[in-house]
């Protein structure tokens, strides 16, 4: 993934691992009854923030509202709810998402801008706000230094799992610890954040270096995963630094930044993967090498068309080693290659050489298609560059989820 | 869908329907015992030919080799396989369809590069010669003026029915008449011609000018249309016009040339259609109409990533009123509009207003997706430019065919 060594280890927890992080959730109403729906996070000292944000041209208000609280690169805290995307709903939505802030900013003693407020869910429905915020004053009184878990939860839409991460690195002599979670698993493709992903460190890192760093981790994680190539509204990526691990600050490159931001981008990669797995309906996750590309670009193009083409995902789902779906997809991505020098490996086995099926084992492209994780490689044999897409197959059970999702 | 006011008629039958062309069709054994898979298509007099091809990187061998035979400009005779693409084949590839050409002209007595060559079905698998070769003799044996129905059969691979489409239009005092058959109808996206369509007419017209038509036509109609986003390797669609009608040739613009230009659009707007709606699985056709948006790029390009969202689809299939996936496609689509000034209609139900959600009936709204013809508009309220697009709902059906369709 990283194109340095990194010396990190990946270890247990989330958004609470760092030292200073506190979160707590609720269950208000919003989602289905019983079900936790809003989360608070909360950083006990000032810390640096950056986010990245969906390209989509429908923002959703909470989106809107948190691009501008972060433009100041500071943030104390992260109220979210799930249930209600509070995305169409007009000026009343921006009025809504306002209020989330400063009911979080107020029970927390902390400013109004410094709250980054997040929505997922459907779109286009008013937002029941005395439920939200109730929730909000819920959530911030179980704030605690083990809520990580609660707060990933209360994330969760379709979502069949949480989603947790983090990474220790040791940085000039101190610990410093990456924590994150996030939330899938519809309306997923690289194309931004993809989903909601919120990250904590200790470390100290200014604002520049934090959002350089984002940036990094997300182009190799969050923006090569898809599910189903509809970017959201309301996706974003937000990460918090609040120093506390006492490291000298981070501000431009150098070795310190480098291991930090290899160890970020592995917590994202982590919590990406485990989106990917669980796209909707998903049954397998499907990993996509492309190697020996002219550009990173040509790689990246190619490698996401494949992960995210309907035909090869529904054949991966039919254990069906269809590789011309493979090399089809690569083919419309956009992506510089010469079809004839194209070998393509399903698991080790190859399958084609030079662009053309070779006549491959059957039954052990059965048993590769039939474990968990399918890798399919392409190697272009024109260049040096290379890229890793991860998707999911599609299922019946993705047609069955959003073919009755609002009711 | 044409921008002049065009005087023709929609007449039956297809490419046998044109003075001077006559089609055969024979089961050759390449797709299922017994099911009609190769097909010739023949003028009796010399014709002027155009096509438009995939834009997708890996083109097959028969795609390759018709782009070079149609570069002077005429042709006289198609031959077209389904159950094999022979993609993905390599220079193997190449000699086969190669063959195919040489094999038709011989039997026809036509210059083997006046031979059309497409074939359609699975990648990567080497074409059984013996039984094409055969079947073409077959096909040509079976040649006459109404076998236009069965060479459309012919075409067909997880295609429901045959497609064809016909115009009667007069042109300078004369009686021209053009036919059509196309193939969906996985593998379906507009980025070019998007699957297998021949054309023929008896229209008296050059080389150029039926390009130029041509180009005008695909690009209102296949190039509107989406299945499943992926861009097939075979992609066609090529016109041949024999001029038995007998009217003063075509060249430049003009009132002949935009009346046969808007009869010609409307044969393939009529087969696109076909193609859409018996996309893989579907069970409807979605018919999304972009109006007064800034320039026709945005219309298009927001008109087909609604059609092609894979969660507007489903919600469609399950006859869910979610309009929030149809905004969120606009948006990511890469079109300029103004989200808040976007107003959205189901069939004539307006569903939301400015961008936000209005109360709808959802009684109502559930009648008419529960029709065989979903319509969704969007009035971006930004300018005087509008575009539609096609596409299908995504269904159970389309994971079934696709999850086991080379074993």
């Amino acid at each position: 993934m990283a194109d340095e060594k990194i010396n990190f280890e990946l270890c247990q927890g989330g958004v609470t691992a760092p030292a200073g992080f506190q979160a707590g959730a609720a269950a208000a109403g919003i989602k289905h009854k019983g079900k936790r729906d809003v989360a608070v996070l909360y950083s006990t000292a000032p810390a640096a923030a950056a986010g990245v944000f969906t390209t989509n041209q429908v923002k959703a208000a909470p989106l809107l509202l948190t691009m501008r609280h972060l433009a100041g690169g500071r943030a104390r805290a992260v109220v979210v709810n799930s249930g209600n995307a509070n995305a169409c709903n007009g000026e009343q939505g921006m009025e809504d998402a306002l209020a989330m802030a400063l009911e979080t900013a107020a029970v927390l003693g902390v400013p109004g801008d410094q709250v980054v407020v997040a929505s997922t869910g459907v779109i286009g429905q008013k937002m029941p706000m005395d439920r939200v915020l109730e929730g909000i004053r819920k959530a911030a009184g179980a704030l605690g230094p083990d809520g990580g878990a609660d707060a990933a939860e209360a994330m969760m839409t379709t979502d069949t799992t949480p989603k947790e991460a983090a990474a220790r690195v040791e940085i000039g002599g101190r610990a410093v610890t990456i924590g994150g979670m996030a939330k899938g698993s519809g309306m997923i493709h690289p194309n931004m954040a993809t989903m909601l992903c919120f990250i904590t460190t200790d470390a100290a890192v200014g604002p520049g270096a934090l959002r350089r760093a984002l940036k990094y981790a997300v182009d190799r994680s969050f923006n090569m995963i898809t599910v189903d190539r509809d970017t959201s509204t309301n996706d974003m990526a937000v990460v918090l630094a609040n120093g506390l691990a006492g490291n000298r600050e981070m501000s431009g490159e150098g070795d310190d930044f480098f291991l930090f931001r290899g160890a970020l981008a592995a917590v994202c990669e982590k919590l990406a993967i485990a989106v990917a797995r669980d796209g909707e309906g998903a049954t397998k996750l499907i990993e996509v090498e492309v190697k020996n590309a002219p550009t990173e670009t040509d790689a990246r193009l190619a490698a996401r068309s494949v992960a995210a083409s309907n035909l090869f995902k529904a054949a991966v789902f039919g254990r069906d080693a269809n590789w011309g779906r493979a090399i089809c997809a690569a083919g419309y991505s956009g992506a510089n290659f010469d079809p004839d020098r194209v070998d393509i490996f399903l698991g080790g086995e190859p399958v084609a050489r030079n662009g053309s099926g070779l006549n491959f084992d059957e039954a052990r492209a059965l048993e590769i298609l039939s474990g968990d994780t399918v890798k399919v490689t392409l190697d272009f044999k024109s260049g040096a560059a290379g890229a890793t897409a991860w998707g999911c197959d599609l299922t019946y059970d993705y047609v069955r989820i959003n073919g009755d999702y609002r009711t």
